[in-house]
């Protein structure tokens, strides 16, 4: 069988299986809280909780230089793992920075990049520890981050309740649309271009407002990376409950709004991806809590049941159910 | 200027240089020990010393699907950052996997891929954590090793002394000879054969030979990745010292001596990279010591003097001196 066959997804649970059946899984095993299939690995250091996290930026794959200036893709590959660690309520603290180049690169290039990520670290306070230089046809930076989360419980994937509602910070699909626009060479004004842009290529980690739910008792969290409906699902497949999601109560930002059709802005907020925003549950007084804590706006989007594990079913203030084609970005769908 | 103009070295210098101008090395902050420029990096959390590095196989830059199995793959990518944590004395507890793959891989290629990994890091229970999966044209494997020196003083670079001896485990120039075998399609006898090719694609990190040189007391170690003599320089480099090596002292295999003319053999030695051996420098007593506790030969290969900081000097027996015309691996230098 071919990896686009059995998709990004499974081939992780099939590399989780493969790795607890050869005995080298961390389950058991008093150091290791968290392994594969959180959005971080957690472990015991000493006294506190630290936390690890990867992600590769792949030149063609995950952006375009044509449309893509050095600083963008440098911003977005550090900022991409800190949304990894704040979907985990933690604080990053370093980063190793993994960088493939082709040799006709310019070096003035590569300086741009690392201004963009040392932009992002400096304002988390994240220091660059170490990383490595190979050469390669296509660019590419993996990026590793590190951070902690002391003595206290991470936000994990795993511990959604029936009951619990669901809620999300800030407006997905913003990120979506500007992946379109550039694509598709679409103009609008200078000012909703920039917005646009920005939300794709300058996701803003949440690390703050994770670190303020963990605070408040919200025990499930994930980062928005996959779409706002496969992030559910992986949720749910984590905490073995369905969700329920009301399209109608998903927040629109005003642009999409004015921009786009309404079936094209409701395909980007529940699927589009790469909004970086943390999608969590809790019950609904934890949430009001989290309202008047987080500047940025929370809204309870619907709830989590029982069923069929994993499942997400979305419905409209009419109850009526929608059916959607694809729930969101998996790595092998999109060749 | 390009990247293959300033070369890999040139660029690590200038990229090191501006994370420091930008308010972000680790240097001076208390929790940093070492940062950029050597093996891995080290941070002190909590009580004890935590030791990461990374580092990226990329197909058709560091290995070749059509003389190469992926269990091999697997193995290697492992290693070769064991390999970064061997050389600071450490030892290796966690890794994180990285990996982007066309979809028209096998499933079962990945999985052997992972059987390598998964043999390698249950040898030195290394635990997989955690990791991520991308779609890429070509396969990329970056591994993020992190280990611990729990309270003791690392092996770096940068601390090698005028009248320090220099001293390498093991034999060098067997993996550039597998190398060179594979790609040019040599044909050898099945015993030798298998020797070469193991040394290229299946090396072994000197973790248990590192911790030993540290408990000896030997403070400047490196592994050799990029040729021992690129290594040397590196070390001189970072200690501001001069070396001089003898090639008649470096200890040659005996296949190496009975499969390939002199001139041949000693570039292998002395310049070709991958060995992942231990250099070191340390007082002769030390060295001596060091010899009875490891099993592998040990060879004394020159000594570190003063004069230009950087500079590696090669004479043979009649102390003439020799010049190399490539010193070892520069990614940029091979395109």
């Amino acid at each position: 069988m071919k990896v686009s066959e059995i998709g990004e997804f499974g081939l992780i649970k099939l590399l989780a299986h493969e790795i607890e059946k050869r005995g080298n899984s961390g389950t058991g095993k008093s150091h290791v809280i968290a392994g594969i299939g959180d959005d971080a690995a957690l472990w015991i250091c000493d006294d506190s909780v630290q936390i690890a996290t990867t992600d590769i930026l792949i030149q063609d794959i995950h952006f375009d230089l044509n449309f893509t200036r050095w600083e963008e893709i440098g911003h977005k590959a550090i900022a991409v793992n800190l949304s990894d660690i704040a979907a985990m309520g933690g604080t990053p603290l370093y980063a190793l920075v993994s960088l493939a180049i082709p040799g006709y690169i310019e070096v003035e290039s590569i300086l741009s990049a690392y201004h963009g990520m040392l932009e992002m670290a400096n304002q988390f306070s994240v220091i660059i520890i170490g990383g490595n230089i190979a050469a390669s046809e296509k660019v590419i930076i993996n990026i590793t981050a590190l951070g902690s989360l002391n003595n206290e419980t991470a936000l994990m994937r795993s511990t959604a309740k029936p009951g619990d509602y669901i809620a999300i910070t800030g407006y997905t699909g913003i990120s979506a649309a500007g992946l379109w626009m550039m694509k598709e060479k679409q103009c609008f004004n200078p000012e909703t271009e920039s917005i646009f842009r920005k939300a794709h290529l300058q996701p803003y980690p949440r690390i703050a407002e994770g670190k303020i739910l963990r605070e408040l008792g919200v025990k499930t969290a994930i980062d928005i990376s996959d779409g706002l409906l496969a992030d559910l699902s992986h949720i749910c497949d984590a905490s073995r409950v369905k969700a329920i999601v009301n399209k109608d109560l998903v927040p629109v930002h005003p642009l999409l709004k004015s921009c786009f059709p309404e079936d094209k802005y409701i395909q980007f907020i529940l699927t589009g991806g790469e909004d970086y925003e943390l999608l969590f549950t809790a019950t609904e007084s934890i949430i009001e809590q989290v309202k008047e804590r987080i500047s940025c706006p929370v809204t309870i989007i619907g709830e989590i049941t029982g069923g069929v594990p994993g499942q997400v079913d979305v419905v409209d203030n009419a109850h009526k159910t929608t059916r959607f084609k694809s729930t969101g970005w998996d790595h092998f769908s999109h060749e």
